[in-house]
């Protein structure tokens, strides 16, 4: 019988790591630099070196160790080969294989960063109560994972629950970083709302506190809540994009709850108001009353996410 | 060892019926009358008896069926709760335990009709070779069945894969069925491309053959081949608009292939190449590549599903 489990969630910058008990509790989570030197390969030797030094610290036997579940900046089918992780310099290769064999044959399992946090709030998070859930991460991009009774819906190429790039607007002349025009990302990302604020101020001579601040999402926020008439515009702008988005994303999987993380989750309310009244009045009336949920787990969510694939998955 | 399973297609005029083996060949087919009156209540009873009869007729022991699957006109939950066939006049109940219960105990699954259809074509149709699957069924609606890894997706409400009442238009002034504006089935379906195709002639002046003609989805399309200009543009709208709600759909899916359906799906590759050509224009890259198949069940997809959901459900 296993007493641990380990989550990672590994970065462009730096490797998150956390040791759990089986019922999900984090005893202990620390950082590493994520060295890209060489096309990434001294990263997952690097993560298994880190991880066999807390054992060693914490007195865990190898036997008491369940497996490890890890998170990468990319697409990943559900044999844990990784397709694209650009960031990480790292080609295509089966990552679940190479970390098992790093670590004499531990169960190891890889999935993409957004569906392991989607499946760290499933766990323990926001979603605990829900059998099933599509977790939003609007941060600096829009990210997506859904969570199909307890399985993560990781998709034919990796692009299961890819709904940041959902075209949500024809008419958009800038690009997408993915080289589309109009996806969701451009609007409701930390980024995009900026950007959308950005133009909306150039086109338009009202009068708003947005002109004297530098702009962030967080004060976006801040100054739509005091009542700002162009920020509250930018704000409905945002979640009719989201409202919309999500709306298609419930006439596909029909999930028990949405869950919204990332940096700009940190509105709250009025946020997850503001998406729920677009969502309403575009999706199919079956699913008209899902529940919208904040996320909960923060920057930890990936490594809960990584402990939950292994005991789950 | 079980030699015999048993697939229903219950609709609002007749309940279709299918006798297969256990590797999906149709040994015989038949139809019985739907019989509506008392709130439905006749319904399940006369299928009981007319699969009985079958029994006898083949010499078919209990032992040697392996079970019902049946297919229903709404949606219904993973555990054979129907919430809404206001076409059979039921009400809420458990439709599989009921059945059970008038078969003795026999395992009886049951799922809605577009997701049975969907089951069928993955189990010996269309979607035969691939391991997940969007069944897309352009009839007098639009209706869909999500297949992920032999599994039907059937959502919290039993609203999973909806994909006819996605929204596709903001304009729109007329009102789907379903009470919403705008929706994919105002477009793409054989009643949809009708309505838009009215609209066209009234609003245009253009010459066309469809001035000639009493409009109905075939002839549009027959009249598209021959070049008539008006009615390619139809064929145009209708493939935009559902080549951008099955990118959405595989943003959040990700399916291996799409399988097109129903009475439209007979016009052919100048279906599938003009959904094709949208739908590359605004999915994800990663799944730019995803598969067309037209469906080859025709109507008997929801008997071979309802066979299909016993032996892979």
């Amino acid at each position: 019988m296993a007493d641990y489990l380990f989550g990672v969630d590994i970065g462009g910058t730096t490797v998150k790591m956390g040791l759990f008990t089986m019922e999900g509790e984090l005893k202990d989570k620390w950082e590493i630099v994520t060295r890209k030197d060489g096309g990434g390969e001294l990263i997952l030797p690097d993560i298994a070196e880190s991880i066999r030094q807390k054992m060693a610290e914490k007195s865990i036997e190898r036997e008491q160790v369940k497996g490890i579940g890890m998170g990468v900046p990319g697409p990943v089918r559900d044999d844990g080969t990784v397709i694209k992780c650009a960031n990480l310099g790292w080609g295509v290769f089966n990552a679940a294989e190479k970390m098992s064999e790093l670590m004499e044959g531990m169960l190891v399992k890889v999935g993409n960063d957004a569906n392991m946090a989607a499946l760290g709030e499933y766990w323990q998070g926001g979603g605990k109560q829900y059998s099933s859930m599509v977790m939003v991460t609007l941060g600096t991009g829009v990210g997506g994972g859904i969570i199909i009774n307890g399985k993560m819906l990781a998709g034919t190429n990796g692009a299961g629950g890819e709904i940041g790039h959902i075209t949500v607007d024809f008419d958009e002349t800038d690009v997408c970083g993915c080289g589309k025009r109009g996806c969701l990302e451009q609007f409701a990302s930390a980024t995009g709302i900026v950007r959308i604020t950005r133009k909306a101020l150039a086109e338009s001579s009202k009068p708003s506190k947005l002109r004297e601040i530098e702009l962030t999402a967080k004060d976006i926020f801040d100054v739509a809540k005091d009542g700002d008439e162009l920020a509250l515009e930018m704000v409905e702008t945002l979640g009719q994009k989201l409202g919309y988005a999500l709306s298609i994303v419930a006439d596909t999987v029909d999930p028990e709850a949405f869950v919204i993380g990332g940096g700009v989750s940190r509105a709250g309310s009025i946020l997850t108001e503001t998406i729920g009244k677009y969502y309403r009045e575009y999706v199919f009336h079956a699913c008209r009353d899902t529940v919208f949920e904040l996320a909960t787990l923060g920057n930890d969510a990936g490594i809960y996410g990584g402990a939950a694939a292994v005991t789950t998955k």
